[in-house]
This record gives C-alpha cells, structure tokens and sequence, in this order.
C-alpha cells in the first residue's frame, strides 16, 4: 500500500475563511444564532469555533466589500505528507507558495483549485484549551455546550462551485488524495458534481457546476449538528430573527444528509447538516452515480422525499453578480 | 355555563410561585439555562415566562430561606365560575379569602389543598404583548423563541406530595372539577398517587403520597417542549453547568411522558416534559389504575422503558428537612 | 350539563369513513405502511385502528367507484347531548335521521355539513379489547405497538373543503360546539379557512374553501404520531414503496404542526401529523387571524419554515373530477 | 506513508457470527424485530442483513448449544494487505490458517485475538443486489427500508470482553492497523477497556476487562440507526415483546453514542446505536483517557447524562456460565 488510498495526503478539512461585507451582522449569526465561540479578533478577521470543532477556530470571518471563500484550509496526514505535497505542486499552476501561518497554525502551504479557489494545505495546528471554567467534562468535547443559538458541533464541509467540476474534482482526486464518492451526470452525461472524501464521510468537499459560468465561487460551507431536531430548531427560529431560509430542512438523495440552506448575512450560503447521512467504510467503494439527465435521478438525488430544490441552489454563489433583494431580508 | 364535565370551575394552570433560598443562581437556570424570558422583578420576586406561555408569566420566583411552593395559580373557565367557587369554598377550611391580585392578574380567591398546599384562583389575566422587535410571527407565539439555553415552551404540570393523596385528589376533582386520569395503588390497594386533568392532557395536577408522611410540599413543576431531542439537550448540557440531574431522559408508563427530572439551584425538582405523552379526548374516560404492588406494574408505570426511579423521587420534596449534598452540587 | 364551551355536544372525532376505488391497495397503505391494524369486515368495508385509538376503530375503508369521504363519526358527551342535539338539528336541513349504528357503536344521528358532508353523531362506542397476545402492558395503549410499517399512534383530524367556509364554521360552532382556534382571510377579507376544536388541539376540524368551487368534499383525515422523526420515517420509505408525497415533512404556521401529505393508492390526501403542534388552555381564546392576502402572513400561515404549499393543495380534494396522474403514480 | 496510520490492513468490519441455543427466536428476534432481511440459510445458519449494509450480509446467526461470538470478519484494504497480513500472522499464535470462504466472500485468513476471539481477515466481499421489487431508488441503499420492526440501517462495531484488554488492544493496534481512540483506566492505572477504530468513527471493536476473569466472551454486537428517535421506538417497543432491556436509552461518554443494550433470545447482548457519537478526523489523534478510578469520571464515562450502568454489563457476556432468569424472561 502507497497510502493514497484514503486521504493522503489531505486528512481533514481544518477550516474556512468567509469574506463578509456585513462584519456586524455576520458574527451576529455566527455567534449568537449558531452559537459559535469567538476566539480571537485581529485585524479584520474574527475567529470562530464549534463546541466540537478540535483546534483552535474552523472559520475565521474576514471584512472585505463582497462575500466570498476566503480559503479553505485542509490538514494533512503528517508533516511529510505536506512538504511532499508541497514539492509537487510547486511547479503547477496550483502552488502558490509558502505562508508563515496564522493564528492557531503553522506554515501552510497556499494552493488553489484550477478554478481559482483559494486553499492551503498545513499540518501544525494547535489544539484548542478552553479558558477555565468551560471545560467540559466531556472528554471528546473541547468546550462545554454553549447556552447561545442554536450550537452547531463542528465543521463539516464545504462546497466548491465550478466552471466545469471535472478539472477540480480531478484535483481533489490526483493531488490531494480524495475519494470519489457521488457523481451527478446531466444532459449527455456531462458531469455537474462531484462529492469527495478522505474520511468515512461522504464529503469533505463537492464541487458543482456554477450554472451561472462564472466559476471560482462558493457555493455554502456547511457546520454539523448530527440530530435532525437541531435543524428544525433553526428553520423554527430563523423567520423571526430575519434570516433567509433558501430550502430545507430535507433530505438529500446524494449523501443522505439532513440540510438546510440558510444565508447568513453577508450574504454566504450556509448548510446545517442534522445527520451524518451515511458513512462509507468500503474500501473500494464504487462512485455513485446519478443521471439527473432522467427524471427520477433528478428528483431523488436532490431531495429524495420529493420536492425540488430552488433554481437560487444552482446558480447563487458568492460573490454574486448582484446580491438579490431575497438574500438580504432581514424581517426584523 | 354549569358544565363540571371538563373543568368546572378551573380551565388551566396559570402560574406557579416558587420560593428558593438561592435566588441569583435560581434566577440563572430559568432565565439563562431554561431560556426563559424575565418580565418583572418586584420586592423578593422575579417573574418569568417560557416563550409559549399566553400570559404575563408562568413563573414567579420569590426569595425565601428554604426552597418549595409558593402558591399554584388556576385560572378558572370565567368571572362567574371564579366567583362561585369562592362562594362554595368560604366557610370550608379550604377558602382563604381574596386576594387584590398581582403583577399580571386580577383579583384571585386564595384556596389551599387538604394537605395546605397554597393555591388561589383567577379570571383576570393579562395577555403578554411582547415589546417591539420582541414579536414574532408565528402568531400562537407569543414572543420569539429565546436564542438563550435550550428554551421551554410553556408551563406544563405541578406535581404535590400529599401526607394522603385521596382527599387531596377528592378535592381537585369536588371543588375544582379535576378528571381523575390515572391511578396508583399500592400495598393494601391503598391510594398513592393520582393524576388529574381538566384538559385533553393527562395532568395539569398530580398528588403523590409523601413518603416521609411531611406532606404539603412540593414534589415538582414541569415545564413542556414538546419534542424529545430537547430534553436530551438538556441532559447534554446539564453536567458541565452543575446542574444536578435525578433521572432520565425517560418515559413513564404512567402518563407516557417523556421525562426528565433536575434540581434548579434552590433545591427545587423540575421536570423537563420532552412530549405530550398521550392526550384523552374520550369523555367518559376510566381512570387507569396501575396496582404497584404487583411488580410488573411497579416497573412499568415508572420507567416504561425499564430501569427504576432513585429512591429520592419518593422521599425528596421541597421543602426538605435537609438539603442533600447531591441536590446542590455544582461541579463547576 | 349544558355547558357549550368546550364541545357541547361534541367530545371528540371518533372515526372517518373513506371511500376507495382501490380496496386492496388501500387496505394495503393503511394496514402495512402505517400500521394500522384491521379488526374486521363487512361487506364493502374493512375497519381499521391505530394502536393507540380507544374505540374499536377508527378508520372504515369501503369500496366505491371514487374516493372521497363516507362519513365523519363525532362521540358526543353524553346520551343526553346526542339526544338533545338530534331534537335541535332534526327539523333543519341538517338532521337526516337517526341510524342503527354499525360495527363498534350504538345507534347514531345522521347529520350533515351545509355543505354536505355527511357525518354522524353518536354516543355509544365500544372500547377495543385486544386479542390474547396483543394487549399492552402499558396501560394508556390499548394493544402492542404492531411491528409492522411506521405504525400511527390514533386519527386526529379531518379537513373538509367547502364552497364556503363561513357557514360550515358556523354549524360546527352553532350547532356542535366547537370553538375557533384560528382563521385565515383572503383578499377582500373574504374567509378562506378555519380550524376548530372542541379540546386543547387546535382543531379536530378544519373548513377550506374549495378553489374548484365544488364543496361537499375531503381535503384529508390526519393521523398522529406525537414524534417528528416518524413523518421523516414515512417520507424516507414513500418513495420507494409508490406512494407519492404531495409535500412535507414541514411545519405550518397555522397549528403549528409538523405536517406531511400523501395520497393512499385510492386517491385520497392523508396528512401524518408529527407532533401536536401547540395546545389550547385558555378558556377565552382569541381566534387567532392571518390575513393570507399579505405575504408575510401567507407564506407563514402555511410553511412557517418558508417555502409555499404546491397549487394542489387548494384544489385537490375527493371526489376529484379527474384524478390527476400524479396521484396515482407507482413507482414500485 | 507507509499506511498504517489509517487501518492497515483492516478496512472495515464486515459481518459478525452468533451463537445461538434458540435459533428461531432469535431469528425472530433480528427479522421481524429488528427488521433485518434475511437472504439465505445453510445447515445451521441464516445470514441476514440490515437494509443499509452494502455487502451479502453483515450476520451470520448459528445453532449451537450456547450463546457467543462465532466470529468476526474484517475487510481488508486490499487484496494485498490481506496475504501480506496473512504471511506476517502466520507463524504467531494468532495466525490460524486460511479457510475457502463462506456465503458471500471469498477466502479469508482465520486468526484470534490474544484472548480467542475467532475472527477472519477476508478482501472478496459480493456486494448485495436486491431482488426485483426490493431495489431502493435512493442510490447509496441497496436495498428498500423494510415495513417490518424497527429496521437498523447497518452493522456497527464489536465489543469483546478479555481477560485483559491490553494484549488485545495491542494486538489489534499492532497487526491490524486500528487506532487508539478512548482508553479507561482503573484503579492503580490498570486498563480496563479500549475503543480502536480505523476510520472516523470511534470504534469497530472495543476491548473491556472481564470482570468475571474467563475471557474471549462477546459483549455485544452494535447496529446503527442514526436517529436517536429509533432507539425510543425499540425501547417502546420491547416491554411488550418480551425483550429484555439491559439498560438505555441514554448516552455514552465514551463515544457520545446514544446507546441502548437488549438481550436478543439466544442471550447475546445486542446494542442499538442512535446516532453516531462523535467523529474523529484528526490525523494525529491522541487517546481520550477516562480516570474511572475517580468518582467523575466513572460516572461521566459510562453515562454522560448521569446514572450508572447496571453491575450485569460489566459481568454478563456470552457465553455465561449460567444465563440469568432476567436475560431470557419473555414477557409475552
């Protein structure tokens, strides 16, 4: 075994950086209705964690004029596995080149999809301590349970979209280790998305086709909660504190997850996610494959109890073209 | 209206007063742990409301030197059914006289329970309008869900120890016009608990037998959410906010509750109700006797699910000669 | 008693009547998908009941050239409200009689909706005694839980679709007791839909105009289960087994409840109703009112969560017409 | 890389083989209880499978005059990994020689644990294809989610009670690849049970000291459902069929699973996995300790939520050299 066959040399996705016109108001959402804990500010930037999220932050929150991906940042395996990996791109159109880290972590290594997204790649990280007096007792859980929001866990995954996800996904694959794990096929058996992990999970990562051709944008980020109630929790309070429910809560046929879309208000698409759908353990696992060029595919892939999802699901991102006026309500 | 079918003359819980010797850290588990809404504080009292809760406050919570009940609140079906309860109680050792009325209500006549549990009765009752931006629009709910702990909805039951649960239960049911719903007898077929309702659910009152032959205190006051995952929330979190749990998540035979039953810092037992259990639409209902002597039964309408209730739920009530260390710990 | 605040003379729903072109196959949804248990036949006519429904049954399904309603059984609170109110109805248009009874119960009144719904009320109704190896050991729960399906726990509701709603509502409040819980109001302010109850749930019926503008019909009859996952349960296996989903799982505005439509394969609606919703105590509710002719009250009366309720919603009913494909549609 | 890091050679756990003196009721008991599909028999043997398990069959259940563990079949990596394995065992104690296969795989390389736990290493695994009008249109299942008892979705994890867990954690640490996810640790530091995983969630196997001292006994076989809701439904289920529930629901500190154990007739211990604990992604994980010689941590470890497990499941596993009336007790 050469070891590229689950994640190498990326094991994890460690955490994203979100560009947000609307600080205020995003670290609002981030911190008062997921109930996130913010732990540092510098500059620009506000550091967020889940109650279960292992290392320092998963999301820093940055100020910038339009929403948008920031970048992700995915740990790999090992030291060795970074510098390797390092070597090997730096003479592609996807290295970029060494930074000296930022809070929470070591040197990373700066990448980008062939899309454009921004990443990097890093392996020191620190773990975080919670002050005294919210440690819990719970020894797998780094911090007690907020008494704030709704208290997303951690981080799951997040969604890429793409001029054509074939390129990208072949880069997940190629370079970094991912597993293809589902497959959409449209007309002609183009495909328009891909879902892909180094875990058990069925994604870390999906990129799909940004219907609007523009290509290197976000589509959502998406935090875990692993019990469906938690989901309708939001969707139960999000009307009344102003926050655009796009679609959900439901289930997915590709991944079986329990989602929902939200906005948060800078405008970035976030997934709830209330289950872990299903976990592959399989070791030659077979892509799942669905044409949604058919009807039924179509149908079941995207929401498998029936209904469709909005044509918003397909062609928003950020940044956006133009933000429309839905995404920004705010009810009050 | 003369009906006494349902309810003649009380139609609802209202409000519950309880005393607690430690009135800050009380304070913080209602407001802070239970997400409930404080509307007033006046002289030694705070008055709360879950976000459910139709009236001013379902709460009222009164410093005093020892933990237990302040008085139960019922609003009766109307003015004139108040005011011929109190007509038919005053020359009983039962009436108590009228009272002006308090913050959020009108006059009320002042009863107590064969044992001398402190209750009154009330028409007047003043709707919550709640302040601007405070509105929501799901229009039962009366203000939005709280983004604070893992908030209840509403007052649900109130549960006393009785030195004799039968002339306490005859009363609910003579002067009050209580069902009698559920039933147990133990050794001898000697009565040791009832639950009475004057609605479709099971209990707004519930008379259990004192073991420690004290009576007149208080066993419990529930509050309701209405799905189980929050309860589970709450023992999740309880732990590492030393909040003392007795038992469960659960669910009772009797009743069908999904329960779980904690220490509020003053010493006070409440339960966290997680559904409805089942609800009685029949109106010619036969009250459902479980004999506890019998061991089937025993188990069964404790602990549906198996297991067995701690000894303390027998014993403990408030107020309690002693405090027990375990009611108070706070782990920190 | 001559109380007509709460449900005089009408106590509860006691059973529904369907009517179905597709006796197997609908005897096939309701006694293996949901659950329900058949206790007898006659004739046409099978009776089915969910393991937590008191009386014998609660559903007879019977064979007819179309689907639609047979009739809606209503228990009174006595032999002498039934009587009295056979007296008051039987010299208006909407006393039809008196009738022998059927399977389970004593002698009914015949009555009908202005509309025209038939219905019948009665007093006498046999409880269900389970066979030898079905009883329960709990109590509340009048046989074992089946271990068959996504078993409903008891009926809860019907909804009928009028010409008008206002004089239906007015029968139900006029002439059987029940109160307004809530109403929704159209342009003009013209009334479009109201639910009425006579115990704590906001409605064992509802009154929708019918926008095909033919009255005399069924919008659904709704079964219970208390817990949301069972409406996910039922939407995670729908597909698969053929029956289609026309929306949901999702939480109204209105009630509150955590709904989800389908069609059993005869072509009738059934909604599985998740939880309770919110519960009534107040002895002087105030209807509540959404004006469905601005959009915030629109949207949110029907999906509290967002999304909008698809156009068969308030077209549909049985007899329809002609039964649209998607209806009847079998994956298999 | 040189692999080991993640499950080297193991990939995952495959299926699970129990000894029963009571074959058809438990049959009964995994069919129509929990709503395993079973899809042949051979001599003494049905195998049966949960309705999201990908390969044949994830149980072979097995006549014999006494319950307990007949083996456990682990997947390998590859082909590979499994004759590299299979060369570097074979001169060891544990090394037992290759057998031809059985239903549904291919050869597989039969060792023990330190202990004597019977288990196969095997990479030929037939997947499952469903009979006509048993396939699901939800992609990643391969089979319909059965209309009979409260089907489990997949296999989960083994626990296997040793004399000493060490020389057993080690082995499976050493020769199989897993990683050291939880450990507890008694009095004088003495370990007293590990959790090994090698993929994301916390363990496939664990290992726990036998009180009783015999060793190489079953503790408990694991299916998943997902939704903490489902083991409610067990448990609700169980008191009237006769099932013995050992103790649950409640949650693990280990793990955070929301657990629930029952006694299957033959009197194996079967757990019932509610959702999936938590998830580890963190390449360079470092063992969660639990001090249960401290009062907190015994407590927080076994039930995070408060109570204790009962002494049995520390004493109990099969075979047990007398089964106790309360394992085999059918209610009826």
């Amino acid at each position: 075994m050469t070891g590229k066959g689950i994640g190498y040399p990326v094991a994890q996705l460690a955490h994203v950086e979100l560009f947000t016109p609307k600080p205020e108001e995003s670290l609002w959402f981030f911190r008062d209705f997921l109930g996130m804990e913010p732990v540092a500010q510098e500059g620009q930037s506000v550091y967020l964690r889940g109650y279960e999220d292992n290392y320092t932050y998963s999301l820093k929150l940055t100020e910038r004029d339009k929403p948008g991906l920031g970048h992700v940042a995915w740990r790999t395996f090992s030291r060795e596995a970074l510098e390797e990996c390092a070597r090997r791109l730096k003479d592609t159109p996807y290295g970029l080149g060494w930074s000296d880290g930022d809070l929470g972590h070591g040197p990373s290594y700066r990448i980008r999809t062939p899309d454009g997204h921004p990443m990097e790649l890093v392996w020191e990280l620190e773990y975080y301590t919670a002050p005294d007096g919210q440690r819990s007792q719970l020894k797998s859980r780094p911090q007690k349970r907020p008494l704030r929001g709704i208290p997303v866990r951690r981080i799951d995954h997040v969604n890429l979209m793409c001029k054509d996800p074939v390129p990208n996904r072949e880069f997940f694959m190629d370079q970094l280790g991912f597993l293809w794990r589902e497959s959409k096929l449209g007309e002609g058996g183009v495909e328009v998305g891909a879902w892909l992990s180094v875990s058990a999970i069925v994604h870390e990562v999906a990129v799909m086709r940004d219907r609007l051709g523009l290509g290197n944008r976000l589509h959502h980020v998406a935090y875990w909660y692993g019990y469906p109630q938690h989901i309708f929790d939001v969707a139960d309070t999000a009307p009344d504190y102003g926050i655009t429910v796009e679609t959900g809560p439901g289930k997915h046929g590709t991944t079986q997850a329990y989602f929902m879309y939200v906005f948060e208000p800078g405008g970035n698409r976030v997934e709830l996610f209330g289950d872990n759908g299903y976990l592959i353990f399989d070791p030659d696992w077979k892509t799942i494959v669905w044409d949604v060029s058919n009807e039924v595919d179509l149908e079941r892939s995207s929401i498998w109890f029936g209904g469709k999802l909005p044509e918003s699901f397909y062609t928003y991102g950020t940044p956006h073209p133009e933000v429309p006026a839905w995404v920004q309500r705010r009810v009050s």
